[in-house]
């Protein structure tokens, strides 16, 4: 329909079928035709074949964990990321725990907000909108409060982009005798988070992140020890890990009715994943993708909320234009008829929006990506490069 | 691939593709191509597109319930419908509430477990297996404990097949000044519950039964009044009922990730379910779909487990054979092979088997579906109109 999807059609990650647009957001994304046709037959959750599929899913996030002991083991859970996130924090933390949660964006708050639900005690260092935590305070924080079990940290904080540092985190805490749980939704199977490097109690992440498989449930990959330790801590029957563990592996089927459809796209997902180099393979697409397009982006003028160090190849946080004529929804309606669906912002103190590097797509697309933001630029009368005098001193104020 | 296929595909209902299996089971189910094909795209979850799909599949399914006065409202939920139903306990069964549950299968006494962990105070009326509660013990209950707040049935029980008297319950409920709530997993769609023949508070069904769309979230429809009041009483985040409502009601869109494909599988299953006549026609195939396979299998020398009466149109629960070469695993093994998944039984104190009766196909897939039954019985050489005289024995015991 688009030019932009024609000459996208002759890279190596072909545009999605019907017209539709990319989806540059940090999931639901862009996932390939062969992964939504596996979804064109029906399962019984019961039957033999359905088990194989789940054992087989089991087992293919288990072995991008370099887990040679088989300390570890995988459970997934029906409902959204935030679902799988709470199922953690509820059978991981003890009743009688306290955790401290490291927050920089919405997904730390959001750990806050569950822990609050739970009746579970907790303290927070909240670095604001985009400052990394660091393992000093973290540190402090644990030597000021002998109470605090867990320390729980959001691995990408996807409101701004930015890779949180988990290895020098999980260090500290346990240089401090402490547990570490890590949210690791956007981050899972494109940033390494082999046990080996980074030492952590259980971690957390979804079928439509960077597997690239689609919406429907999330997996919880934790110690045996800790997944045994769990039994009668949860608040909740559905988000209970160690019973879902526990019938699992009695049965090979999940208690309750699974997403038969979604576990087989995300099944091919997997394979996929495989195919491409694994989490090394995926990594580097994803991180040629915010490469090229970050520079290009900066080129037509905008900024990027993070210095190029805390930068992810996840999802990235640009400025809105401080230019009068610059208006988000009027620039999301240009992007979207052009292929490509961008992502609000989620800053509390400055306007701003997100550009997504993760889903089926490369280079080629992001350079289409650019070339969009061009032409939505002139079709607004935005001249980024020039921005008035009066915004550049209150960018200056903001960054001071 | 097999000959029932080739006769089945002769009907209004075609086989599945690829020669899959038909699944005769209470959902996951069969099926229409239609559904699948929805799921081959993907959806931004925040853009419009999507927001505009979850307000027609709300405004659908609120459509059924005979709402003049639009004093109801509809909320998705992620997740199996187990996670549903935990939804709506936690958040319409008051902290100081009290439950009465009437229990007579696995689906009952599952509501029980949950109110267990979710600290909410409760007694059960346990009917056993199969027999259903009556209105007259459960007015004898509600007089013994005024503490009694809340009655919960589950509308179809599945353990059994079992279609519960909702009407007569929800009567007995208002008559003694207490509040309902109603399980209608695996009924809403196929079996009337308009809130002016039926009065409650509020239910909950899934996205993959009676409407036959695929797994992936379940459905509560609330009294607003209800919704309102419910603010605050959740002991979850992400089963939240009223958060859920107030926030897509006020941004339309969910408030975590939705299963986007699942949702667009459901819109085409909704829209094919008002083509065939809403949930007058889908209960009339279903019915028919029943009497063409029960009157099969009682032909073939199988027994029912319940009176005519309590047959739901659902799914039908059939003593094994009184036969010592029955066995339910050949059983199942020959009926797969013969394009047909059954399901195991769950009744506590006797052997049996279940057969669906939901989904898409008709009764000539059922002529075939007891064709292959008795194909299958004489593969195992057992002859089911001739049980042992010791079989004959043992279930007039059972029947006493």
């Amino acid at each position: 329909m688009l030019s932009e999807h024609k000459l996208a059609a002759q890279a190596p990650f072909p545009a999605p079928a019907l017209g539709e647009p990319y989806l540059l957001t940090p999931g639901p994304l862009t996932t390939s035709y062969a992964v939504k046709q596996a979804m064109l037959r029906d399962w019984g959750s019961w039957d033999g074949d359905f088990r194989a599929m789940t054992s087989e899913m089991r087992q293919r996030l288990l072995a991008m964990l370099g887990d040679g002991n088989g300390e570890f083991d995988c459970v997934p859970m029906q409902g959204s990321g935030s679902f799988a996130v709470e199922a953690m924090l509820g059978s991981f933390v003890p009743r009688d725990g306290k955790a401290l949660v490291l927050v920089n964006g919405a997904y730390g708050q959001r750990i806050v907000q569950t822990l609050g639900y739970l009746g579970r005690d907790h303290v927070a260092i909240d670095k604001g909108d985009y400052m990394p935590p660091r393992g000093d305070e973290v540190a402090a924080a644990l030597d000021a409060d002998p109470a605090i079990t867990h320390v729980i940290l959001v691995h990408c904080e996807t409101s701004s982009g930015i890779l949180n540092p988990v290895a020098e985190i999980s260090e500290t805490v346990y240089a401090k005798g402490r547990k570490f749980l890590v949210d690791s939704m956007s981050a899972f199977g494109a940033i390494p988070l082999e046990v080996g490097d980074v030492r952590y109690e259980a971690m957390v992440s979804s079928a439509n992140k960077c597997i690239e498989g689609v919406p429907g449930f999330g997996f919880i990959i934790a110690r045996k020890s800790e997944l045994e330790a769990a039994k009668g801590r949860s608040h909740s029957l559905s988000l209970d890990v160690h019973a879902q563990w526990a019938h699992m592996n009695k049965t090979g089927q999940w208690r309750y009715t699974p997403p038969t459809h979604v576990v087989a796209a995300f099944l091919e997902a997997l394979r996929q994943h495989e195919v491409e180099g694994g989490v090394a393979g995926r990594g580097a697409r994803y991180t040629r993708n915010r490469d090229v397009m970050v520079s290009g982006m900066r080129e037509l003028g905008f900024e990027t909320l993070l210095k190029d160090r805390w930068l992810s190849p996840i999802i990235v946080t640009f400025f809105n234009p401080a230019h009068p004529d610059f208006s988000f929804d009027r620039f999301y309606e240009l992007m979207k008829e052009k292929g490509f669906i961008i992502y609000p912002g989620k800053l509390t103190v400055v306007d701003s929006f997100r550009v997504g590097c993760i889903g089926r797509m490369d280079e080629h697309v992001m350079r289409k990506v650019v070339e969009a933001a061009g032409q939505s630029l002139r079709e607004m009368g935005v001249d980024t490069a020039a921005p008035p005098a009066a915004a550049i001193a209150e960018r200056a104020k903001l960054a001071a």
